[in-house]
C-alpha cells in the first residue's frame, strides 16, 4: 500500500465533494489501485467549512500557504477557481515540486503557456481531467487512448447551463429569458450567468481540448465565440422542419492550412448522437484517423462527477510518483506550432431567416445576392406571416459556403428595402 | 526517447491494421509520448503476409515461437484470436516475463482466472482495451477514470453485427434473414454469424467488463444469453408505438444481493442516448455513484479502430516498463467475491405479444394469469388482425415484474386454448 499526501485548496462545491468522496471511498480506492489517499491539509477562507465537513484538527486551515508550503504534501489539488489567487498558488506549488491536480479551466486556458513549461522545468505532473466535461474522461482519452491516433476534429457540448436552456427552449417552445429563469431556479445557471451563456466557459474548455488534441498552443483570444442570448424560439421551430436540433457547440478542427477553434450556436441533424445530449449533460465527439468518430457523454459539472475525475488524476499521479517512475516531459509539450485560422475562413451549411416582404421577385433578389457571393440555396420554406403585415419569414438552407461570404451576403440582404426587422443566420454543423 | 520492442502474433485484420498504423504513425507516437515502438518480430502462418505488408527480412516469421522466445521483445501483442493456440502462446509469453497486449475477448472471458494470477506472479502487465468495444476506451475508463468511483451498472451495445442487423430491421421494416444477408454482403457479418447473432460475442465482452468493473471473477457460463434470431419485424413495429427501440443489450448490475450479468434483446426508450447508437456502432453506458450516467460511443470493431486501442495499450505499458516503475498487482486482482445472481431473479418491465382470439373475456383471462403472478399491466394495444382468422395480436406493456414470474405466466397464457401460434415477450430496460 502506498500512501500519498494531498492538500486541497478550496472547499467550495467541488472541494467539499472531493473531501466527501475520499472520506467515503478511501478503502475502495486502496483496493482498486493500491493507493491510499491521505488528506494532509485542506484550506478554505471560510472557517465554517471545518465543522460543515467535519474535518480533523490539524487538517483544516484557512491559509492556503499552509497547504502549498507543507513539505510532506505530494499533490496540491487546486479547486479555488478563477485566475487571480489560483494562478499564484499553483505556480508556488509547482516551484516547491508539488504535483498539481486542478479543475480550473480559466487558469489552464489562459495561462497554459506559463504553467506547462514550469511543469517540465520542475518535473511535476499535472492532472486536469476535471477542467473539461466534469467527470467525463475526455482528457485521458485525448492524451492516452488516442496517443497512436491523429485527431482532426472535436465537436463538444461543453456547457451544461446553455445546454439546459436550449433543451428547455426546444422541448417547451419557450423563449430564452424564461428558460434561463428556470435554469437559475433549478441551480443549473448562476445568478450572473454571463460566462456560461456568452460561450466564454465553453471557450476555455475547447481551448484546452484543442491544445491537447493538436499538441499546439491555442490562443484563446483568437477563438471565435458567440453565445445563445439571441436565440429565438422561432428559429428552433423552423430549423426542426429541416430535421435539425440547436446546440451550443465548441468546435476545433485541424486542416492542412491550420487549426480553427470556435464556439457558437449551431444546428445539427436530429439523428446525430449529439442531438440526444440534453439538459445539463455534456458530450464530446472526437474524430480521429484510426478510431474514427467516438463520443464521450456524461455529467459535465457538479460536485460528485467532478470529484470523481479529480480522484482519478490523484491516483494516476500517485501511481507514478510512488513507483520511482521517470518523468516524461512529452506530456506537456506543444511540439506542433500550428497556424490558427480566422473564423471567416470557416465553411459550413447555413440556415437563414429573413423577414421579407411577401411579394414576387424578392426570392430571386435574395438568391441573386447569395449567388454573387458563391452561396447556393439547398431549400427554402416560406412561412405564413406570424404578425400583422406583409412581412413573412423566409427560411432557407444553403449548401456549404464560406463564413466571410455569408456575412457579406447577409449584410447586403438585410439592407434591402424589402427586408426589415429581425433576421438571422445559424451555422449548420454536419458531423 | 525510449524504444520498446514489440512482437506481433497474427497478421489478420487487426494485426495488419496494427502493423500499418505503427508504420504510419511511429513518429507521431514518439512526439506525443516519448515512446518509440519498434516491431521486432511479426508472425503469421501465411507467408504471403510478408510481401502484402512489405515487412522487412528478419522481422516477419511464420513461427509464433520466434516471437514468444525472442529475448529482446518487451511486449507480445496477441492478435490470433480464439482460445486454442492463443491461450498457450500468451501463457508461454507471460512465463518469459513478456508483457501482453491482446484483443482476444474469448481468451480473457474464458481464462481470466488462469491468466490473471500468472500476470501477478510474473509481474507482467496486460493491456486488453481492444477486447471490448474495439477502439472505444472503455476498459481504461473502468479501471482508471472511475478508480475512485463505485460502478453499479453497465448497459452496452457491444456487438456491431447484431446492432447493424437490428438497425436495418428498424429502419426498413425487413425481417431478420434479409437484414442478416445485407450485413453479410456489406462485411458486417461473418459467413457463419452464429457467435454474433446468438449473443455469444457480447457475452464474452460483458463478462470482461463486469469482472473489471466489479472487481470480481464473473463466471461466463452463468451469464444468461439470448440472441436476436427470433426477433420479428412486427415486434419492432408494435414496440415503437410504445416509444421503444429494440437493441441487443449486454447488462451487468451490482445489487446488495449480488451481481447479475446477462445478454438479451431489449426495448429501450427512443429518447435514450443508446437509442441513437445505430448500424455497426457500439456504445457502453456506465452507471457509477459519483460520475452518474456516462456513455462511451464509437466503432466497436474493424482493423483501424482496434489498432488504435492496441497502440494505446502498448504505449501505456512502455511508459511504465521503460521508467523503472514498480509493479502494481492491484490492477489484476479480483478482491471482491460477489455472488452471481440467477437470471430468474432479474426484474424489468415487459413487452408481451399474444396471438389471441378476438373475443370478449380473453383480456380478463390473460390479465388474471398475470395478476396471479404479481405482474400488472401498464398498457394494452389490441391490433387489427394481420392474417386471416379470428386471432389478433394483443400487445401489452407491464409494470416491473420478476423474470421467473413472467416465464411462468407466459407459459400458462400461451397454453390457453384462446391463444395460439407465435407469441413473444421482450424485456424493457429503463436506463
Amino acid at each position: 500500500m502506498k500512501k500519498v499526501n494531498i492538500g486541497i485548496l478550496g472547499l467550495g462545491t467541488i472541494g467539499s465533494g472531493l473531501y466527501r468522496l475520499i472520506m467515503k471511498n478511501r478503502e475502495l480506492i486502496r483496493n482498486k489501485s493500491g493507493i491510499d489517499i491521505n488528506i494532509k491539509k485542506a484550506s478554505d477562507l471560510n472557517p465554517e467549512k471545518k465543522d460543515e465537513l467535519n474535518i480533523d484538527d490539524g487538517v483544516f486551515t484557512t491559509s492556503s500557504d499552509d497547504v502549498v508550503m507543507d513539505d510532506e504534501i505530494d499533490i496540491v489539488v487546486e479547486l479555488i477557481g478563477g485566475t487571480a489567487v489560483a494562478r499564484d498558488l499553483v505556480k508556488k506549488a509547482i516551484e516547491r515540486k508539488k504535483h498539481i491536480v486542478t479543475a480550473n479551466k480559466a487558469l489552464l486556458a489562459r495561462f497554459k503557456n506559463e504553467i506547462f513549461p514550469m511543469l517540465v522545468e520542475n518535473r511535476v505532473e499535472l492532472g486536469c481531467e476535471a477542467s473539461v466535461g466534469g467527470g467525463i474522461p475526455i482528457i485521458r482519452t485525448l492524451k492516452e487512448a488516442l496517443v497512436g491516433d491523429s485527431i482532426y476534429k472535436i465537436v463538444g457540448i461543453l456547457n451544461g447551463t446553455t445546454n439546459f436552456i436550449l433543451t428547455k427552449m426546444v422541448k417547451e417552445g419557450i423563449d430564452f429569458e424564461s428558460a434561463l429563469r428556470t435554469a437559475q431556479e433549478m441551480g443549473f445557471a448562476e445568478a450572473d450567468p454571463t460566462l456560461d451563456i456568452s460561450g466564454g466557459d465553453a471557450k476555455h474548455k475547447i481551448t484546452i481540448l484543442a491544445s491537447l488534441a493538436f499538441n499546439t498552443d491555442v490562443d484563446m483570444d483568437r477563438v471565435y465565440t458567440e453565445g445563445i442570448e439571441s436565440i429565438e424560439p422561432k428559429d428552433i421551430r423552423f430549423s426542426m422542419e429541416f430535421g435539425f436540433v440547436l446546440k451550443l457547440l465548441a468546435i476545433a478542427e485541424k486542416k492542412d492550412s491550420g487549426i480553427m477553434v470556435r464556439v457558437h450556436p449551431a444546428l445539427i441533424s436530429s439523428s446525430s448522437p449529439l442531438a440526444a445530449v440534453n439538459w445539463e449533460d455534456n458530450a464530446i465527439m472526437v474524430y480521429s484517423e484510426f478510431l474514427g468518430k467516438s463520443m464521450y457523454y456524461g455529467k459535465g459539472a457538479g460536485a460528485k462527477p467532478t470529484s470523481s475525475a479529480v480522484v482519478a488524476n490523484i491516483v494516476d499521479i500517485a501511481l507514478k510518483i510512488k513507483s520511482n517512475y521517470e518523468y516524461n516531459s512529452k506530456a506537456y509539450s506543444f511540439f506542433n506550432n500550428l497556424h490558427q485560422l480566422d473564423f471567416n475562413e470557416s465553411e459550413a451549411r447555413y440556415y437563414f431567416r429573413f423577414n421579407a416582404l411577401d411579394r414576387p421577385g424578392i426570392l430571386s433578389k435574395i438568391s441573386g445576392i447569395l449567388g454573387k457571393n458563391n452561396i447556393s440555396i439547398a431549400s427554402v420554406i416560406q412561412k405564413e406571416s406570424e404578425e400583422e403585415g406583409e412581412y413573412v419569414p423566409l427560411v432557407m438552407l444553403t449548401h456549404r459556403a464560406l463564413e466571410a461570404n455569408v456575412k457579406k451576403a447577409f449584410e447586403e440582404i438585410v439592407n434591402l428595402k424589402e427586408v426589415k426587422g429581425d433576421n438571422k443566420f445559424i451555422r449548420v454543423i454536419d458531423e
